[in-house]
């Protein structure tokens, strides 16, 4: 070959011959060895969908006979509690190592959801392998890191500047952009916890809803009339209760971030948890730190409804007759309400395991 | 373990001690087996990876083969012109094979964009077998049809009941409901693109860069004021002018798809394209069709840039002051602009490439 680039700008009849069959030659072994690559890959790409689809089934027969034994287990009044119990922990272990371990990316996935494939049509979303789940979690983790500083700065630069240079009265503008954000938060919110679904992740689906909920939310305040001419604070009343619920919602998501990784990696160091679970909201810690973040939740759900409130009050002593205050009115309360229910649910939930384990270990002392 | 079962209501001890160790033995047996699949399942992962590590060493240095052989030819100006016609030849059909086949899934793919990465995070939307990826292709086009009647359906509705219900001044919310639909839709449509992208779609990035501009364009629109006291049908004459555009538009989409599905189809059929082209607005179909649609094209692009000066018109003669007018009449001119040249080089492409079939085909009859 090098040969044949040398010979180039040689004349002779000879040279230019053999330069033309090791181009040929040269061509016509590439050509053989792509038509051989692709037969390679074909078989791999059937030999491993074979062995994933084996794998797959094997899988499903063994989480089968996980179910059988438990219910043998507890139909069984026969045996031992402490057997029972030891019986049990083993098979949750055995649960755990297939829907957890490196067997699971061949278990069939959940479907993915309305939402997605509203956005991005019928790909798959799914990560096969553990360690780009993982990936996909923990970048889900510090974008909400980031989205909860923002969240924390944006709403107060807004309500400084209006106390300090826009003489207590909003422009449109900035406050428009806050709204163009929070739907684009929003939207790549409930997009990744579509996504962490699919991968395997516990996250409560309200908490997924209530994205949804906020993003219709932002998509409403933009087309909202705010510029305040005659009684600029009245009708800007609205607006500056949500900036400041916003602000709170920013401090407890920083609070909630923190305490949700540590629990993740202690609950992962126990090997408890799928690494893959979220709990937007339910959150809880070490449970020194559930006594700041609970209250902070609850305080903060009361003031949603408040602030939703607020605006069913406005828009019906005629302050404002846009049709977008009633409509936010009412959906911050609905998604108060909600919010409250599924964090009392999760604390209700807690406790039962709570008390679950303390009998447990008072078994294994007596 | 149906005996086991059975002694549930048995009360005699050496029964009830075998049905604990039937159980017992079941669950080792099952935990056991987990830890077995858990191997196999590791692995297998480990030695696919390995393998499609190998396959994807290959098919990268078969594709700089292929390079090499390419330069070695046009380098190479010794040999008879049909002969390296004929290698030429060749050689594309191993690139084919090797960027087509189902090799392809294993070379590394193109990076995936940040417009992806912010909406989604670091989620791999590559499909690995060839089938999903025609599925995927094949979604998008029944998305842009169904997308294409609506775009057609929506203006028209809403400029009919304007004329015959509303007494020629539009009601905002049908407006901005309107607005808030293509805001969506060009979210979806710029997210599917970049996933057909990241599957080996050829599209121009013009047309992605189109639809970002799009979305912002909804956005924007989103918060214009359109209530038209005190003249409505003076500062309504930009959304209707917009809305005849988008009607245009519809037509348009229609006959572009249906060309598009054809031309893919004849050029799979021929083994010239590969399935993931997208050619969205560059559209090409049979040469009788081609007359049809580049005018409409052509047509369209110069009202879009109609509209945009109309926009800027207003907002400088003082109807409207809001800064939203200027930002779309701008926006509008820059797409306008944009869509022409990416059609004028497509339509040169198209005629190159058919200059040089006729000088093939006029050689092969020499």
């Amino acid at each position: 070959m090098a040969a044949a680039a040398n010979n180039n700008n040689n004349n002779n009849s000879p040279a230019a011959a053999a330069a033309e069959d090791t181009v040929e030659e040269e061509v016509a072994r590439v050509v053989e060895q792509a038509k051989e690559l692709q037969e390679t890959a074909a078989s791999l790409i059937a030999k491993s969908s074979h062995d994933e689809q084996s794998l797959r089934q094997k899988a499903l027969s063994l989480e089968s006979s996980v179910r059988r034994c438990r219910t043998l287990l507890n139909r069984n009044n026969r045996l031992a509690p402490k057997l029972v119990a030891k019986l049990e922990e083993d098979l949750q272990k055995a649960r755990c190592i297939i829907t957890d371990g490196d067997a699971s990316a061949f278990l069939p996935s959940k479907p993915q959801g309305r939402f997605l494939k509203m956005f991005l049509g019928p790909i798959n979303v799914r990560a096969s392998r553990k360690d780009v789940q993982w990936k996909v979690k923990e970048e889900y983790n510090s974008y909400r890191d980031r989205t909860a500083l923002l969240f924390l700065l944006f709403p107060s630069v807004l309500l400084c500047l209006r106390s300090w240079v826009w003489n207590g009265c909003l422009p449109t503008f900035p406050v428009q952009l806050y709204q163009a954000w929070l739907l684009f938060l929003y939207t790549g919110l409930a997009l990744r916890e579509n996504i962490l679904r699919a991968n395997g992740s516990d996250i409560r689906p309200w908490w997924i809803y209530h994205h949804y909920c906020a993003m219709i939310m932002a998509l409403v305040s933009l087309t909202w009339d705010i510029k305040g001419q005659p009684n600029c604070a009245q009708k800007q009343r609205g607006v500056e209760l949500f900036l400041q619920w916003a602000m709170m919602q920013g401090v407890a998501m920083l609070l909630q971030n923190r305490y949700q990784r540590q629990r993740l990696y202690t609950r992962i160091a126990l090997g408890k948890a799928k690494r893959m679970d979220v709990v937007w909201g339910e959150t809880a810690g070490v449970d020194g730190q559930l006594w700041l973040l609970y209250p902070i939740l609850f305080i903060l759900q009361g003031f949603e409804a408040y602030v939703g409130l607020q605006l069913l009050r406005t828009a019906f002593k005629g302050v404002t007759s846009e049709w977008q205050v009633i409509f936010c009115g009412i959906l911050l309360v609905f998604m108060a309400v909600g919010n409250f229910l599924n964090t009392v649910q999760t604390l209700m939930a807690k406790s039962r395991f709570k008390a679950k384990m303390k009998s447990k270990s008072k078994q294994e002392l007596d």
